[in-house]
């Protein structure tokens, strides 16, 4: 979201970043105003850095699908997880700080710019009644398709979580079908927190849906070279790749580094800013792996320094990701399928070994490895000839460098780059309060009026009506007629 | 689409236009190709001019829904139209001229732009085996929904020929339901000839949606500021208003007319490019309705002069109305409410009074009354001071002004030229050899497996086997619980 706003200062607009005083990257900037708020959190004790190591750990131990779907689950509503603690908590404390509330109210905002997913931008948007511009990849459990009436039919549009892509089987669907019929339920088991905060603070009561659904334009990560292709509404802007700017050159040490291998080039490693530290067994099976590749590897890597490390290996703390992987020597990008990663991937052409961990990972994996661009592997069972033979693959069949050429090219043939195209609609949002004539009327609709339920039993009263009546009226007209024929028989009986 | 193809001559491409001898209004050209293909149609002596003479003269005569259907419906299969002769019978006359049909073959095209509607240029792609990009407003009852797998809930997205909103009440949602189910009927029967001829010629079966469907990109004349927001697909690409280019100049002679009105202004009347002539009696209503109101009137109009002209009413064979139309002096638009048209006085941001007369203008006439921008009136019944009423009210009362400049602001404020857009996305169809990944997975199912029906007739059976099982489980352990306190009684009894 950060090029966005800076673009947005450059053009002259006043951006106010609001941020709990306690946080993970936000510190103060020269360029925009950004206001910190105090929080004191019950939980303080469980600081993010706790929370990080938590994950990586809990990233290598095995786990069922429904596990896994559990652990999501409680890492979104468990109170005694950072997570938690660092989104509702902090929501609840800019709500009751009646400073900052009336500064907002005072100041007279223009648009609202927010990741959705843990609602508060929402909530104080509808507060200051304000139009809001929802930039994010995805909400859980498919909330952003409810929420801005974009269908997404169960046939061809995978869940999350299912590793499925667009093309399934009967064994599949049916998975998919009930994945999505169970979506509400866990929705409403996962927002109702939230609304319950929002419903004390704005004095009425909200769903999640009515909040997520005010969005006047979506700013979706979405590329369709990385994304299956699916039903969108006109209020959805996509802007995949949107992190893909910025290239610095980059360092001497780092140059040095990616020119010792010669012209094999280099593979870039990380898991990512959640996962730093990974289990010394399966740490030093990678750098067994690595030793015996001809490549530089450029690992980021803040654990311990496994014992057999390759002089190739070279660990770092951080790594400029896009930049490393746009250098020409890159020859493959080994992560953790998160989708920052995959689409620098997609914009550097660069082929992929995936070792997803958690949340939408596997789901990413698995897109890429359909489009033939990497190779999945699981990080707990993979040997280190997995590992070498998965990088041999990548960097020396060419299919896997033509497959993400193509998609590379694909993706960056387009009319406008993505940062402008979101700069854009931010400020269109900001120019005409809103974009009311992208917002479908389905909105207006109550579930049983947007599936033509209503229409379908009234269609349905008025043909069994029909049959009766004409049932009836032949029954009485065949009984009229076979009385009529019987009378003048009993009549010349008679006579 | 001339512009379109403009442009893509202008950057380097080569263009050819396949045009019928006998045709409407392509001639020659300097800037690009045309390459012409005799024609001897069987109904020649009906010409086009009759053929619009006719329209005219049906335009004015007074229809129910169903007639006006009807009429539709016969204008596109009657083989006695000038209309499907130049569509149909001319297709014929290409697909069996094998010089042509040879060149095609051996030019080795990159792409087949066209209007999909007659389904001509689809099945030369398809028989070429070339992607091709499908330009157009919108195809006869829905055909393009279902083509490019885009969802259209009738409970919102009103069907053509109802002139309902997007906000509908239960009576209107039965009428739009009904007659979306009867869309796949009305296609059938609409496309049946087109498709026996493509299937002859291709030499396989083949049936008008999947020549539809062949579309790599759909370059969509909608615009939501116009149409009314609902879901669409990757591949729709929006390029509303691109036909609101080139201004030119004025005339002198055009300017002294504008002028002579001083303050008041001008008002623009054009009933489109099918209709120049109307009945004696109603052009004698629009004349004295034109010689109360203090603004010039400019008037397209070929027939007899009316006696009542006044002074301030020029008429005249033609005119260049999107030039007229940016003229600040422009007070008010008379128009048919076709689509072109209605981008016209979008763009310019002049409101409208619109006299539809066939075909889906009723339709566009509604939409852009329901938007507060013009006044539709009915121009069998309508009498001089209805016209006069109406004039009156789009141009003096605010709201109307204020509308359309809303509307035309949204509508202008775009990040890229419509123009462009269309020009990109061709050129990216020529470069990708398609949009594969645009095309969604739906298109690989049947009906059935789309709509999930398979799923839950699986999903009915497990439950109610289980059911069942567990009733039969039930009732047979009951029996034998109450069979075992049964025998121990009579053994007590026994006893």
């Amino acid at each position: 979201m950060r090029p966005v706003v800076d673009i947005l200062i450059q053009k002259g607009h006043h951006a106010v970043v609001l941020v709990p005083e306690i946080n993970w990257h936000i510190k103060t900037s020269q360029d925009c105003e950004v206001k910190f708020y105090p929080v004191s959190y019950t939980f303080q004790e469980r600081s993010m850095e706790d929370f990080v190591k938590q994950v990586s750990q809990e990233a290598f131990e095995h786990k069922t699908i429904p596990q896994k779907i559990q652990l999501v689950y409680k890492r979104l509503t468990d109170e005694s997880t950072w997570l938690l603690t660092s989104c509702k908590t902090a929501c609840r404390y800019l709500l009751q700080n009646s400073t900052i509330i009336q500064y907002l109210e005072e100041a007279m905002f223009d648009a609202m710019l927010s990741d959705p997913v843990f609602l508060c931008g929402e909530i104080i948007a509808e507060h200051l009644s304000i139009p809001s511009v929802s930039f994010m990849r995805g909400a859980p459990f498919g909330m952003e398709q409810e929420a801005s009436k974009s269908p997404s039919p169960p046939s061809y549009v995978p869940r999350i979580f299912t590793t499925y892509t667009d093309h399934m089987n009967l064994s599949q669907r049916v998975k998919n079908v009930l994945l999505s019929l169970f979506d509400f339920v866990f929705c409403h088991m996962l927002y109702s927190p939230y609304t319950r905060m929002a419903s004390e603070f704005l004095k009425r009561d909200v769903t999640a849906v009515d909040l997520f659904s005010r969005a006047s334009i979506w700013l979706l990560r979405y590329d369709f070279v990385f994304e299956f292709a699916r039903p969108t509404m006109p209020n959805m802007v996509f802007i995949g790749g949107i992190n893909c700017v910025n290239r610095k050159p980059l360092a001497q040490v780092i140059i040095v580094c990616i020119n010792s291998s010669g012209e094999h080039g280099f593979v870039v490693f990380s898991l990512g800013s959640m996962v730093s530290e990974i289990p010394m067994d399966k740490a030093m099976d990678i750098a067994e792996a690595f030793r015996s590749i001809p490549q530089t590897v450029i690992w980021r890597y803040t654990g311990k320094v496994p014992s057999n490390l390759g002089s190739n290996t070279h660990l770092v703390k951080w790594l400029p990701q896009n930049d490393l992987l746009a250098h020409p020597k890159a020859r493959a990008f080994i992560t953790h399928a998160g989708s920052h990663g995959i689409y620098e991937g997609i914009c550097n052409a660069v082929p992929m070994v995936m070792l997803p961990l958690f949340g939408d990972q596997m789901d990413n994996a698995k897109r890429i490895e359909s489009r033939g661009a990497g190779v999945t592997l699981n990080v707990l069972d993979m040997t280190p000839e997995d590992l070498i033979n998965a990088l041999d693959s990548v960097i020396n069949k060419p299919s896997y460098k033509e497959n993400i050429q193509r998609l590379s090219a694909l993706h960056l043939d387009r009319p406008i780059h993505p940062l402008d195209l979101a700069v854009h609609w931010v400020e269109f949002v900001m120019r005409h309060k809103g974009a009311p004539h992208l917002r479908p009327a389905a909105h207006d609709l109550n579930w049983i009026q947007y599936h033509s339920l209503d229409v379908f039993a009234f269609l349905l009263a008025v043909l069994v009506t029909t049959f009766f009546i004409s049932f009836k009226c032949c029954t009485y007209t065949c009984r009229r007629c076979c009385g009529r024929k019987s009378r003048p028989k009993s009549k010349s009986k008679k006579e």
